[in-house]
């Protein structure tokens, strides 16, 4: 870690101060869903960009923030716009209430787009006029709208359909249904997937998913909430077992016919990042094998379908994960750049498309590749890039965030195409998060640290010079709020730096001795802890130091953003490396004078349910009290995508499966254990709780047991609140 | 109550002495399924009829035991019997392990029958031949002998088949399935109905039930125990929902034509207790209108299937519950004795089919009754007929078990069926069961009291002499018994005795203060207060004692054996008077010096886990701890046949539906109650529990929850084990 100096500013800040004058939270403070959440949440402001123009947007009007002088104009107003609607034979019930989700989606033009009720209407706000109008149905799920053409791509049931720009409803597929299911997200949600449909740059062309899972079993949920219980079928392909299978079409809305690509065999693949050629000749596709092992990236000529060539292959002895389209160069269409972890760390690779060459397969690490295209590595070293952002096309500059200041923060940067030089666009500190104009000439920066809840900026990304929007005071200012502290560990490998977090009871005196809640994850794709306000400290952590307990969060190895070697130690054995990065934070806390050592429980929630089970049943000794929210029990329960990558298959790894089955430990359990799940969790489906407690059953072992019906993966709302007493409860009953 | 004496003598009998050298109970000694826990039973005998001879089975032999004398004779050994099927080509496989499921049905002829691996046989062991034999298979279900035509009824799937007596197999049915069942037991074993196959007298003729159950919705259950769970769709009709349809037939296996009994309309009534004539050319059978505030008794020609007369109509403002079948006396068929709760109290009626009278409705009460043929009332008096055992055929006497004693006793008496006169045949004291001879001159008498755990003896029926078989010694005998007493207190409505068993602290104090566990059931068809063997108290309330706690049991009214003003006061709104009483029992407990007013628990299941979340809800500042086993929640959530009995249905009783919700009282959780259920519960479906859950978390209110997955109504074997440490760790947790 080369920041050292910026880590010793960051860590050992302590935030708030006792004073007995200052109030307690309350639960409702402290929770999402909780009746004050929001008066405790920092203040908050809203922009879009309209071009280079800044928009803030705000309830009653929205203003065009000058880039330069953050000086301020009213844009519209919402009275005006639906003087303009009711003028134009709007009804009252097809009016615009605030104009938080209005957009601006012509820079050369005063348009605003209002998906409101019943329809998408482009509104020319100058002159009160409407420009173009669609209709729209509650029911036309996944909207995806083209800027360009003005068509609008949806789904019903299983069918896809769009309705072209002058209102014509038009059926892409006819034949969807439960086990055939057109112009959605597939592969669930994996692999960067989160929609199933892509309108080509002029949006005269639709490409789109079309998932056939006939073959995938029903995971049988049931609602409870009807006349009489009824099952809910959900596709569930579980490690191992069948999985759907997914091709991708492409539609032309002008002569009504789908082209089909012809992705060949094996059908068990997966197929990801589709992403449009600059002239909309050519649709790119990464191809992953379902070993998850190789990835090949594919060009397909979308006039036939075929195949046109082979750009890029990617190999991995553990496993490869490509999550990121391509970004073409606004500025050159013969270059693209991809995102790639191939030399441990994910960067930049820019890709000529005009510079061929012999194909020759090249070893780095565990890594195998293979390009048949010039690659230039644009960006390199020990860090991560986080996003690419997108563009400065006047600077020929990508604008991406990186964790290259220091691995608990993300920070924004120019990167120059052409030489690789990266400038800082911020300051430096903290967790900053980018929109860029469309030009990227300008950029909204907002961010936190660990001792500032929130910072609005909007800066050039050429300078960096900025103008500050908002800087929240601290909703918190008049609360006692415990003392929260960030610094690293060695991993159990004695090398890896390891971050954590500490909240310490309110009131925290070094001669008492303390009970220690530690909140876990410690899976992939995600981190616990990081330089934004508080160190990310969760509400909850608060109210249990309000309590009186330690909390203690730290991120283990298998987390992310710290690169693959970093991450994928746990392969084929998910849990034993992260419970023993987990068991130094607790020798650690062992060793601390306030602490006590009988006192020891454990929280998490879905992978960090799977932790908290684990560390309990593993740990019986040191564990006294666990709550594992929607674990996960044995990986063959869990869905193939997620699932085979981190552990391959049940008939491949069966050791693996077998000795990371929680359910073999049922025989384990000595503490309190309580294990909660969303009744109709389709996720974490309730087999991995329920085979749990069967195996404690079996076994003579007493873990408790709740559940939300109705509630899925996480509880939400005011259940959310129900949940969090019930868990602080547990530990005052068994803890304390 | 005019056996004052009696009770006297009852009660306050206290069992067990403290004594600091013996030895005290595990879990496993007191809970079925528990490893010792047959080490800590009575010693038992087991025996069968062979005519007027008594047999007394054993592990390697079979006895004829002399009626008169008790001398014991060897009949036959398994190692005879053995020899004798291995000499007639029977495998190892199909030997015999032992007497218990011999019987000799033949009294005429030395013939055992096996059932036996594969095959019904009889074998004649005097001679060592083989005198008959069938084939049957494992998935033969509901298997239906017929002695006299040795034919074999049995079901498979949905359908219904007969084995001849020369082993033909004969489809009754063939379309049979899941929708539409064939010969098995129909409208959920309610109306005292438990199978679905009946032969006539001579057992050429099967009377079967066919039950259309497509109109009835499957409540999903889910296996979690395949690959991937399933669902396990169980048909279940709630309460004001649809129905299934019920018809019968008749099957003749010569002819292999099955007549239709034409039952006419409407459809959705309960046909029960279906009854052959003596020369099987009738069938009888009891029609109970949905309502369940009528029925009749109707007599059907089996060759036509036409309906021959109405013999007889009871009606009652709230409900009827006809029972149990005709009863035709062996010496003169023109009279059978029926069974009727019509005076308020379960007496036997004689019917004279040979004297026709003009048909005139009568009233009685609340009951309203209509014959066509001469009735004469049997017995009467304000306790009830538990059972009519069958005749004494020389004395022409029926032999009945009633509550004539003590309500909580039950003798067995010989009535005089020409003048009603009543012979007490065992001592009048305790609970005894009664198995007659085939002329009915004797019978055994098992019989348990307060004191005595088992007796066995065999009586003369005409003189109520008797010859002990068994007097077991006191399996407890060694160990710390706590003191068990019992007495009655008067209801809520001040003048109705109710009945409690109270066990006390092991190590009893008076001049200390202990908590209370209330156990509870509460609702009809059962009782948990009787004169038994320690008052019928369970392991569990030994075990609680030994715990320290105070364990206390109150049949309220709506429980059974007290007649039917006792039951049907609840009509309508279940819950609410049998609460009244039970609060009753909590006012004389709280009067008691040595009862910690603030300890006070409440544990049931099925209606006794509707009972302790109810008194839980209901009573929020009394009961501090409550578990409630597989709980009714929301009546509407139950079956048709039992709760419209007692709720009538959701349409025409909507507020006695909502007022006694317990869902709508989830807000006034308070203590710590814990729902526990079988996950696979097919009689309280886990929309119950679920649906409380739902509520109270709505609501803001927080109960605990376990469920067995697996587990059905009633845990059984080592999770009956599991279930009781948990039940009582619960109430160690939070009561103590």
């Amino acid at each position: 870690m080369k920041k050292i100096s910026l880590s010793l500013l960051l860590f050992f800040v302590t935030l708030g101060v006792m004073s007995q004058t200052k109030k307690s939270f309350t639960i409702d403070d402290l929770i999402p869903g909780g009746k004050t959440f929001y008066n405790c949440q920092p203040e908050n402001l809203f922009t879009t960009w309209w071009g280079d123009r800044l928009v803030r947007l705000d309830v009653e009007a929205c203003y065009e923030v000058d880039v330069k002088t953050g000086k301020e104009q009213e844009l519209l107003t919402v009275k005006h716009l639906n003087g303009v609607l009711l003028a134009l034979g709007e009804t009252e019930k097809q009016a615009v209430y605030n104009t938080y989700s209005l957009s601006f989606p012509y820079a050369e033009h005063p348009w605003v787009l209002i998906k409101g009720e019943g329809a998408y209407r482009l509104v020319d706000f100058k002159k009160g006029e409407l420009v173009w109008k669609v209709s729209t149905g509650r029911d036309m799920a996944n909207q995806d709208w083209s800027s360009e053409s003005k068509h609008l791509a949806w789904t019903k049931g299983g069918n896809l359909f769009v309705t072209t720009a002058d209102g014509n409803v038009v059926a892409v597929s006819s034949d969807g249904s439960n086990d055939l299911v057109y112009g959605q997200s597939v592969h669930r949600n994996e692999f960067g997937i989160d929609k199933g449909t892509f309108w080509s740059p002029e949006g005269d062309l639709l490409a789109f998913y079309r998932m056939d899972q006939s073959m995938v079993p029903d995971y049988p949920q049931v609602d409870i909430s009807t006349r009489i219980a009824t099952t809910q079928p959900c596709k569930y392909p579980m490690a191992g077992e069948a999985i759907h299978r997914v091709t991708v079409g492409v539609f032309n809305p002008q002569t009504r016919q789908t082209v089909w690509l012809n992705t060949g065999e094996p059908a068990e693949r997966y197929f990801t990042n589709l992403s449009w050629s600059p002239d909309g000749a050519l649709l790119y596709i990464f191809e992953l094998n379902r070993e998850q092992n190789e990835c090949r990236l594919v060009a397909y000529d979308v006039k036939t379908g075929e195949p046109k060539e082979v750009l890029y292959k990617e190999a991995h002895s553990k496993y490869v994960e490509p999550a990121h389209g391509l970004a073409f160069l606004p500025w050159d269409k013969s270059k693209f750049i991809l995102q790639s972890q191939r030399d441990g760390f994910n960067h930049l690779y820019l890709f000529d498309l005009n510079k061929r060459k012999t194909a020759a397969e090249q070893i780095v690490g565990d890594s195998r590749y293979w390009e048949s295209v010039e690659v230039k590595q644009l960006t390199a070293g020990s860090w991560v890039v986080l996003e690419l952002a997108g563009f400065n096309v006047k600077d020929k500059s990508a604008v991406i965030r990186s964790t290259e200041c220091h691995p608990l923060q993300s920070d924004i940067y120019a990167v120059n195409i052409a030489n690789g030089k990266r400038t800082l666009l911020d300051n430096g500190e903290g967790v900053h998060r980018v929109a860029l104009s469309s030009s990227g000439l300008y950029a909204t920066d907002r961010y936190s640290t660990p001792e500032i809840p929130r910072v609005i900026n909007v800066c050039s990304t050429r300078t960096g010079r900025k103008i500050n929007l908002l800087t929240s005071k601290n909703p918190w200012a008049d609360y006692t709020v415990p003392e929260i502290t960030c610094a690293c560990l060695k991993a159990a490998d004695k090398k890896t730096d390891l971050y954590y977090r500490m909240v310490k009871p309110v009131g925290f005196d070094a001669s008492k001795q303390y009970p220690v809640v530690v909140y876990v994850y410690g899976g992939p794709h995600a981190h616990l802890v990081e330089a934004s306000w508080n160190y990310m400290a969760r509400g909850w952590e608060i109210y249990m130091a309000q309590k009186g307990y330690i909390v203690f969060v730290l991120d283990n190895r298998g987390s992310e953003n710290r690169g693959l070697d970093f991450e994928n130690v746990t392969y084929r054995h998910l849990g034993e490396e992260e419970m023993k990065d987990q068991m130094e934070g607790i020798s650690f806390l062992r060793n601390l004078p306030w602490v006590d050592k009988t006192r020891i429980g454990v929280h998490g929630w879905s992978f960090g349910g799977f932790m908290a089970t684990n560390l309990m049943l593993t740990y019986p000794d040191v564990f006294k009290v666990g709550v594992a929210g929607g674990p996960v029990i044995d990986w063959q329960y869990y869905e193939a995508m997620y699932g085979e990558r981190y552990m391959s298959t049940p008939q491949a790894n069966p050791e693996g499966y077998e000795k990371n089955s929680l359910r073999r430990k049922a025989e384990n359990l000595k503490g309190k254990l309580q294990v909660i799940i969303g009744y109709n969790d389709p996720v974490c489906v309730p087999q991995h709780a329920f085979s749990f407690i069967r195996a404690c059953i079996d076994a003579g072992t007493q873990p408790d047991l709740f559940l939300y019906p109705g509630g899925e993966h996480n509880m939400v709302g005011r259940d959310r609140v129900h949940l969090h007493e019930r868990i602080t409860q547990y530990f005052e009953d068994y803890l304390k």
